[in-house]
């Protein structure tokens, strides 16, 4: 089956940010008020105990809040806040963060993230996030 | 002047990270309550306006809140979670994220932390972020 | 059917809160995981603009969260830490606020709540929560 | 010395807020940038164990986010999101929110608060807060 027109041109605007591509992160899905992102886990992604690196945690839900906001408020969408639980060090192949659009207006959505860590075919819950995305002004 | 032994084990902390070895993050000070780490901005941590991926303005965050919390309750230290806000597009040479301490326990610390973009030698607010950072439980 | 026990225990809990029994909160549910806290709307907890005060939604929010985590860790239990996004004016004649635990451990909790303003029957969504529940220290 | 006209303008929106009235909130000082929000403690405010409930803390630390961003936004504003961690229990005779803007745009800001508990002239910290204050669209 072809990938949706919105996964499409979701792909395209991760692969516009460099450091996205610098992660290798990937768009899995992007429907209407949802978003996957996947970060293919490398070894330059640890801290000190091995796991992986809260900042590249807080990357994926950060990155996946705006996507799902930007499927409500269009593709101008800036991150303004979130806030992050972690709940388990993560460690696998693949961290998975799938945000939902909890509610939107015309300026901004409210967001939610789960973040898991992919292993065996296992996912483990990770970190949890809320946060609030915003639509650009635009130029005047 | 000699460096402070707690700034140099800070740097050692730091340097066994390989997610900020990756990203080149450098521990600037560090001195009771109080975390101060510098990331040079490079083009591949840009989004697709250019400016500087909230990704890594919250790696810098978290990661100075950690150090910052550390200071007070050890080096056996991990944030538990943290809240942060995007002020401004982030641009310039050089992420600096300054962490304090507003409270701690014994097994806990609240902390917070401003991250400026600095260019030509001024510094432009970007983020502010709160956190709870947590202690480790021993092994037992 | 008869209360369930954590219900009732739940409700003796809350009775024991001088603010809680101030403001009329009632404790709806309980059960492994979850908390339902229901505030029934009066005049003067409005606001100017005569919507509900974002002080009793947070407080319905923060409680929630706490019974919530207090069926996973046990009776003595606090809110460490949340962060709530206020969605849209409330009003109506009874704020619900119903809270899950996301993960837990031995000593927190990490939970969500969603807060809704029910009238005439309809329930609407006005604010969603995430929060850190902690065990207290045992006395020593 | 007589009152600023900020000040003044300020008290008078607290009034016509039933649920501040209702709790006994006064506003100390407002301030270009600044508010400083105090709520006499009663002991109908306390939770189950002697404490000040942590809902009059979330609400203090609120509205004084809120008339912090009215000083630089306007008066037609509400608290959009916020985040509190608590700090210690609070107990005492006054709780004081004073919060200060961090940044603003035109159309939103974000603050900071901390909490204290005033009891024999002394101050005890017992929580913290960051929060993004909106400015009210304006009808059309």
């Amino acid at each position: 089956m072809a990938d949706s027109p919105m996964l499409d041109l979701g792909r395209k605007i991760l692969a516009s940010q460099p450091f996205s591509a610098f992660l290798g992160a990937e768009l899995l899905n992007l429907a209407d008020g949802a978003a996957e992102l996947g970060v293919p886990i490398r070894p330059e992604f640890a801290q000190q105990h091995g796991f992986v690196h809260g900042g590249i945690v807080s990357y994926a839900a950060d990155n996946a809040l705006t996507f799902a906001g930007g499927t409500v408020l269009g593709t101008a969408v800036v991150t303004s806040e979130f806030k992050i639980n972690y709940l388990r060090p993560a460690r696998g192949v693949l961290l998975v963060a799938r945000a939902t659009v909890v509610h939107h207006g015309r300026r901004q959505a409210v967001c939610r993230c789960d973040v898991f860590a992919s292993e065996n075919g296992n996912e483990t819950p990770c970190a949890t996030a809320q946060g609030t995305i915003v639509r650009l002004a635009a130029p005047r």
